[in-house]
């Protein structure tokens, strides 16, 4: 059944993360551009000076978002609650990452953020994301660009990512029949640290040689998109897996 | 029949035409976020610093467009050769002017693009486009922004109207049939001022009290987008009716 579509509650289940951004003034940019599409959540990782006076001048009437302004340690925590991230990145980084163009991401991620929270996470100014960071997100997207001259100012990435959202919400794209739930961040956090101690306990993981097993059991689960009953799933056989073997049905 | 399309000449063919601008750094801003699109050809009527080192700054890798940018004292000269011109507007200004999204406006500037020059033209940072600017064009275009904060920093329209012209040639949405030569602005401007002309040698156009018809009626024929060919014919009606008439035929 085709459910009833709130744009304003998929707006509000939108958050944009930007990671340890170096210059305030692009952040208050960032805010700017957010608010002119309707965008309200600015999630602050690590950011080199906030708050910060030339933040506040160059967001002009958008000062409430950078007030409302969540500034966390770790990108993990900025998406917790979150069901699904979407990294932004110049380029093609990894096969393994689903890549697609930020037209597509944005209809994708409105979909999703009819039910549950979403994330758009941007990099740095100098070098984008960062492994670690991308390894938090279930999908990288481009903004298709210049080959011969790529570098978009992180503001006006901001503004084009979220100028795509807010078509894809006012198109109405979104009309999706019922959704299953998706796992939220956390719960594939913990579905992975589980995975990990796993791994140990059965010795398939040597902790001195982990040849980055890890990272691509990540990528493997980002692209399946886990369900939250998935993930109970998952972890039960986990769970199993490292109780003590008393006898086998086998 | 349909006609290859070779993207490159279709960027050649797209200007960009800054109105008036107060900052050079949006000038610099609106350079690079151009050039992230591909768009090459940088127009400035009457800016109010440039050249200047603060433009040059912000336009980090795009200082080669800045350098082969071409100043001019009027917006008429800027669109001289243009075969269509549209405006960006925050808003909907006149009923009597073809409105539409920026998407729209890309899909539609770029299939003439493939055949003829044409052009984006963005207002001061502070009040936009003023009317006789807006009567130099033949369509408006908007960005569907945030009804409560529509406010977009002139970089940032840019680079939001730049990624649309890019997706659209990209798409290759622009697969057209054979069409016809649209007339360029300065045929435009020619048959505008043997129109007005006309009306005062007939008496229609009071010069005391204009009533703004000529303005009504500049944006009646820039709906129609006339071609070379309905201009000349226009202009024929226009140069008989000024002719001392002799006897009638009716």
């Amino acid at each position: 059944m085709s459910q009833s579509i709130i744009p304003n509650s998929i707006f509000d289940n939108i958050r944009v993360v930007l990671c340890q951004t170096s210059h305030p003034g692009n952040i208050g940019s960032a805010a700017r551009a957010m608010k002119t599409m309707g965008l309200k959540h600015l999630y602050l990782v690590k950011p080199d000076k906030f708050p910060d006076a030339h933040a506040t001048a160059l967001s002009t009437g958008a000062a409430d978002l950078l007030e409302r302004a969540i500034v966390t340690e770790t990108l993990s925590e900025a998406l917790t609650g979150c069901a699904f991230a979407i990294g932004l990145s110049a380029r093609k980084r990894y096969l393994s990452h689903e890549t697609v163009g930020a037209r597509t991401a944005a209809i994708e991620a409105s979909k999703i953020a009819i039910h549950q929270p979403i994330a758009f996470v941007f990099g740095t100014e100098m070098s984008g994301l960062s492994n670690a960071e991308l390894d938090c997100c279930q999908m990288l997207a481009m903004i298709p660009a210049n080959p011969e001259y790529s570098s978009l100012n992180l503001a006006a990435a901001v503004q084009v990512m979220c100028y795509e959202l807010r078509m894809a919400i006012l198109d109405g794209v979104i009309d999706t029949p019922e959704v299953t739930e998706l796992a939220t961040n956390d719960a594939l956090e913990g579905f992975y640290t589980h995975l990990e101690q796993t791994l140990l306990y059965i010795g398939y993981l040597n902790p001195a040689a982990p040849k980055k097993l890890s990272e691509r059991l990540r990528r493997i689960y980002a692209r399946a998109r886990l369900e939250k009953e998935e993930v109970n799933l998952l972890r039960g056989v986990l769970t199993l897996t490292q109780e003590p073997r008393k006898h086998s049905k086998y």
